[in-house]
């Protein structure tokens, strides 16, 4: 099944940094059923935005969003200590966001994940930057996977972002991610891949059809887990629909319950 | 540039017979300029609906058609009579739909394509009927272009048709043809590829984000004409998004020029 971590829990976004300012749960609660009920498989968490709040708006909305979440949540800070207090937190097993081939960031993160039941996104940006082309991805994800099982994490929790790049920066960027995917998948089998959608479209017009195509491409190439909008219905409706199409709902089951449910929308 | 068939003047559509049988040709001029507007790289002409009367409806569509039509016409006929009629009325080299590995079709159609100025939709049907596997498809391909060839046709006039069957009828249906265009595109290069997009969602609900959809992923796979309804915006706006996200338009030049005339809608 395809994964689909809801990302709208994040502190960047005006309303959700006023619901934490407020200490407004309900706003919070709604969120996290919203997005469930739209086919979140994980709820991101992301306070970042809290500056100098950070872990203090975290434990407040880990205690709020658990006293609905049925799903994983992701815990999304780049800070080690953020991720220790909320995974003790936690009811189950989380995705954490994440670690990088950058040395210190993955210095730092070693004694948090060493011997930790989590799940990690594994970023491909090493300390020379953004990676240029396919093999270089792939050349990243797969030291990254190796630097991962060597302490101890097990491949199918690791889900490697290849770092999606604007198209309007670069015309390739497109199908250097394509290529990376279809190359991961193939050459590091059991591994995860997942990326934020949105960025692709970064700087044009129109962005939610360019969203929509992208995710798309993506799952033919092999994508197996988003980081989006599950409330963007048409957005849910490319990946119900593409998931068919791609082979992967017998009988259409799960697309008819779909449109029975007035979730399929052109 | 990915190639459009614009399909609507074909008599099995109700307005089109009646305009046929009206002998209205503002209607037809029309449905040609509206098809041609909309970005449409071939105009489609089919007559084959007006039982006994195909020859005759056939060159009054064409005599209207070639008023006004500026890009080459596709003739859609199985009958090698009316094709060598209609190809002696235009002033372009058509699009001729199509030949087939049937025994009978095949033989039929050699006398009318032997030192003949046109290109050719290769059907990959043959007596034995659909094909049932990617490697099936790929290998009747192969057969074709090569008999195609062999009476003089260059391969770059050739579009392999590798026959869309509706995944309500098989789950697989779609990976499928994927998997069968990148093979004909790998194995035969310089040959092009085409279908009819539509007979993916033959009997399921919304067909209209089935057939977008399908249409991003068949890109993605290598297609590089299809047959579709260029005034379904939504779907012209998604082969214009595609074609950005696959590398294929420098700077997104066309994809802001279409956001400009109102064309990229979600």
């Amino acid at each position: 099944m395809f994964g689909i971590v809801g990302e709208r829990i994040n502190t960047s976004r005006k309303k959700v940094m006023e619901a934490v300012v407020n200490r407004d749960a309900q706003y919070i609660r709604e969120e996290v059923l919203k997005q469930e009920a739209a086919g979140a498989t994980f709820i991101d968490v992301n306070a970042g935005a809290c500056i100098g709040e950070e872990m203090a708006s975290m434990e407040w909305l880990l205690s709020v969003i658990q006293e609905v979440a049925t799903v994983p949540l992701c815990i999304d800070s780049p800070d080690p200590k953020v991720l220790e207090v909320a995974c003790g937190m936690l009811k189950a097993a989380p995705l954490i966001n994440s670690i990088s081939l950058e040395r210190e960031r993955f210095k730092a993160m070693v004694p948090f994940l060493q011997g930790r039941e989590c799940s990690i996104v594994a970023l491909c940006m090493d300390d020379s930057g953004l990676p240029r082309d396919a093999r270089e991805i792939i050349d990243r994800a797969g030291r990254l996977v190796a630097a991962l099982e060597q302490i101890g994490m097990k491949r199918e929790r690791i889900y490697v972002d290849f770092l999606v790049q604007p198209i309007g920066t670069n015309t390739l960027n497109g199908v250097m991610v394509m290529e990376a995917v279809r190359g991961i998948m193939e050459q590091i089998p059991g591994v995860h891949t997942i990326c934020g959608l949105s960025n692709i479209s970064f700087g044009l017009p129109q962005r939610k059809i360019i969203n929509r195509s992208f995710l798309a491409l993506m799952m033919a190439s092999g994508l197996d887990t988003a980081i989006l909008d599950p409330l963007d219905r048409g957005l849910m409706a490319v990946a119900r629909t593409v998931a068919m199409l791609l082979g992967k709902d017998e009988y259409c089951t799960s697309y008819l319950k779909a449109v029975r449910a007035g979730e399929i929308l052109a």
